[in-house]
């Protein structure tokens, strides 16, 4: 056997990208892109892709080159997936949410040859780019004149060298495009933080992406053809992959700018969507609005990010939605764990479905290996539910590492092959996985451990709490204690005082671990995923006078 | 970027093995197997599998030895594609329809060290061995006593060591299963012909089973726990990868010992099957027969294996089958082209539609290229529908080579990077490819390739037999059967029979290759050159009445 190794014609490198060629044969005429009036089909974002490719090319943007993009989910975001990629160049999306502080640190970090910008972010880029360090090579700017397939702006305004259309209408459709020389050539960066002083840009490769895409399609069970609605932004993990995903299947892309409850039920029956993404807050308010709608068709919708509080899974499901469960990290590509859904769950009484299926799950078929791991010993924890240890992964989704970061990354992939999330969970008797909490998110108050994810589901179940999130407050006794930030819904008429939220928390766990403290907002701080922002809370508690 | 080099953490080997732990925890309660009264989960398959690999290993079973089967389609015999390669050795599945010389030679071939036997074929194993060159080391040879779980046979019979049960029960449960050290080490060796001097074995590493597992699934479009009926036998390219591909979806694998149609039709009623496989000569039996019925429900049919006629496709699809139509090698691991469904076809008239669907297609996203090039300039052929070229691929699951055949596998697996399948086609102006010849020669006789080389070197040892060419006939059930053109010598003054040179055959090679007509010729036709035309032979032989 040992004389058969790889050749030529089986070393083809894995990448995403060539089910875009596939797609322009195999669904032609099916629509690609839909948004508002614009339509697109697959042989349409095939040849634009080709054509922008192109352009890329002619005007430098070569292998190994960062060019990065600040948009929402409009149709060239969707197409910047491939023809970035397939000029050779590194896809850099970057979070529309940022302040122009943190997107010029990001953009000089990733040393961005070429910056694609929609008309709603021109004068934020221009004032990142204005706080770039003297004597720093600038980013070209393109602008994303419309979301409409339009007649290209004549001219680009100042600072932009191009338009977007422009660009795609003068590129070359028979383009041959820059395939990688390896399966491990970067692909992507995608930065996790970058407020502070050390930005983690997550560089993926073109393997990773290419079983991400696969075992995402098959771990939710996409079959061909979905109508796929973007509620999930595009700059988050590349959609967690779904982006390359649609090409591989054949979907179609529902494309919409911003995230209203009444645009979403209104494209769902439109468009007869079939599947959607989303953190649980997307959930929340898909659920909690004045304009909820059961839905006429169920719409299959997949949540990762953070766990899903039971009451709202339940809500969320009443409404129609076959809600999935999944976790991943931008390190890993997209989701890598999922609450895989067993039959005889379905004869359990709600409350303990949405409690089964709050969990994170088992690993998808794309990764290898996942262990739950004691942080002390490093050994595996009981299957018990109640033993924690730090999630750890092995596979071929993991990122290729931090940029710039080695530090950064050797601390996360360690050299025993683990990557470690930094996650403290627990297996249960069942194998399962259950995230108990972020390991900077424990609570320690009077040696004991409070997870804030449990404090928090409880008091979830008061029928006052629209959301509600727990972080240690520093206390002379007890080192900390859990502080609970509480926005209470709308249409409560006789809001609860701080005492009663206590009290109802102290009713439902142990007291140790019940809030000593509960602050009403009207709103909590959260990223553009929706993502509470749990280090400004903390910030906050930690400015409170010592109790 | 260039620090980031791929990681441990990353480097994990791909393989379909991890497959069956993960369905151990996420559809551990639901059916592996089914097999008449054997009910088997996914805890038992994973149990058993990790148990005989134990086994395995404690007899000596290592990486890179090679481990046998010849067994039909029973729970034996799908646990064997998890449980040997989890020892580490290699899984060579045998055609149950060889005949003893044809085994023993491929026993011999192979260095298998070990064979598992099912009960019905021990005799035929026994007279194999019997044939080994002398002083060549045997193998060990295991029965596989019954279809049925059962206590352990108290004896094996004579010449075996032991029983398959025996071997399941006494291993270890909590085995630590052999990963593979490399994604490129062998997984599986699969022989296409062996009856000449020369067989062909072709060898898959883990990568290219990974890669065709999950990308078959998805072309397929198969949902989380289908029902999965094995009418297509596993020792054909490991049942083209749904071996692994059900222990990633959670499947019901219901197996059955012999194909006989009331026995599809009954079990496809018993256990609402929704998926089975098979070459056209399984659609056509299914749609020919008295014993059809109108399905209730719809069930997926996938074939593969020889472009199935458009009248065997619609009477097929009539009685409630959706027939999907697939193409691929046993070099490529399974299927990577495929004749994707477009909705604007569903208009056309049913003639229309059926002979769209018997075009090969478009390839899958698993396979990274393929082309038709013209077999002189090596140039791809015009997307006209009618010019001619050799189909060729690129792509992750293109096979390592042929054991022992470096100069054929440097035939197909050329030094520009392409694999040739030796089958002509012609793009068609919507680039699905079709098939319209095999410029091997092949003949397709129930599934199996049929070499007419390798029938036409058995004739030729024949005494009285000058010139032989054989090529396809077509029959209504196996599709093709080998047809024999034979000119005599004239010396010959007792000229055998059609029959004798039939039974002549027969004794020699298995009975599926054999010619079932022979025409006798005072002269074959041929090029100015002096070879044998074949295509006015096909021709003739096209024109003769149906068997």
């Amino acid at each position: 056997m040992e004389e058969l190794r790889p050749q030529p014609a089986n070393l083809s490198p894995l990448t995403p990208l060539g089910f875009l060629e596939r797609a322009a044969y195999a669904y032609g005429n099916c629509p690609s892109i839909i948004h508002n009036t614009t339509i697109y089909t697959w042989l349409d974002t095939h040849r634009r892709c080709l054509q922008l490719a192109s352009t890329l090319s002619s005007i430098g943007m070569e292998r190994g080159n960062v060019v990065s993009v600040l948009a929402p989910n409009i149709p060239a975001m969707y197409e910047l997936h491939f023809a970035v990629p397939m000029c050779g160049s590194i896809l850099n999306t970057l979070n529309t949410r940022l302040d122009a502080r943190t997107i010029s640190i990001l953009l000089q970090h990733s040393q961005s040859k070429l910056v694609f910008v929609d008309h709603d972010f021109t004068s934020l880029v221009l004032e990142a780019i204005s706080l770039f360090k003297p004597n720093t090579k600038l980013p070209i700017l393109i602008l994303i004149a419309d979301d409409e397939a339009s007649t290209p702006t004549s001219s680009p305004p100042f600072g932009f060298m191009d338009t977007y259309e422009s660009m795609v209408e003068k590129g070359d459709p028979n383009f041959n495009w820059v395939r990688p020389e390896s399966e491990w050539d970067p692909m992507v960066l995608n930065y996790t933080s970058g407020t502070t002083s050390s930005p983690k840009g997550v560089v993926h490769c073109h393997r990773a992406l290419f079983i991400i895409t696969l075992s995402s399609l098959i771990d939710w069970g996409i079959l061909n053809r979905p109508v796929f609605l973007w509620t999930l932004p595009m700059f988050h993990a590349n959609g967690w992959s779904f982006t390359w995903g649609m090409a591989a299947v054949g979907g179609t892309n529902i494309c919409l700018r911003k995230i209203h409850v009444s645009t979403i039920y209104g494209l769902i029956k439109q468009h007869d969507v079939t599947h959607m993404c989303g953190a649980p807050v997307v959930l929340n308010m898909l659920s909690n609005s004045l304009n909820t709608e059961t839905l006429d068709k169920p719409v299959k919708i997949l949540t990762s990010g953070a766990p899903p509080p039971p009451p709202v899974l339940l809500r969320t499901e009443s409404l129609g939605f076959i809600v999935s469960h999944s976790y991943g990290l931008t390190e890993t590509a997209g989701f890598v764990v999922s609450c895989a859904w067993k039959p005889e769950w379905d004869l359990l009484t709600d409350t303990e479905r949405a409690k089964l299926k709050a969990r994170q799950g088992v690993r998808t078929i794309g990764l290898a290996e996942m262990d739950v791991v004691d942080q002390e010993s490093g050994m595996t924890v009981k299957h018990d539910g109640s033993s924690r240890g730090e999630i750890v992964f092995r596979g071929g989704s993991i990122m290729l590492g931090y940029l710039k970061d080695p530090v950064g990354t050797s601390k996360c992939m360690r050299e025993n092959g683990w990557f470690y999330t930094g996650d403290v969970g627990v297996i249960h008797t069942d194998g399962y996985v259950e995230i108990k909490d972020r390991s900077k998110d424990v609570i320690i108050s009077g040696g004991e451990n409070v997870s804030s994810a449990e404090v928090e589901s409880v008091l979830y179940l008061n029928p006052a709490v629209n959301e509600v999130a727990v972080v240690g407050r520093p206390h002379k006794l007890w080192g900390e204690t859990p502080c609970a930030f509480v926005n209470l819904k709308n249409e409560i008429t006789e809001k609860p005082t701080e005492k009663e939220i206590i009290e109802f928390a102290r009713a439902r766990m142990p007291h140790y671990m019940a809030p000593k403290s509960v602050k009403f907002r009207d709103e909590l701080p959260k990223t553009s995923t929706g993502k509470i922002q749990k280090f400004i809370l903390r910030e906050i508690a930690n400015a409170m006078d010592g109790l």
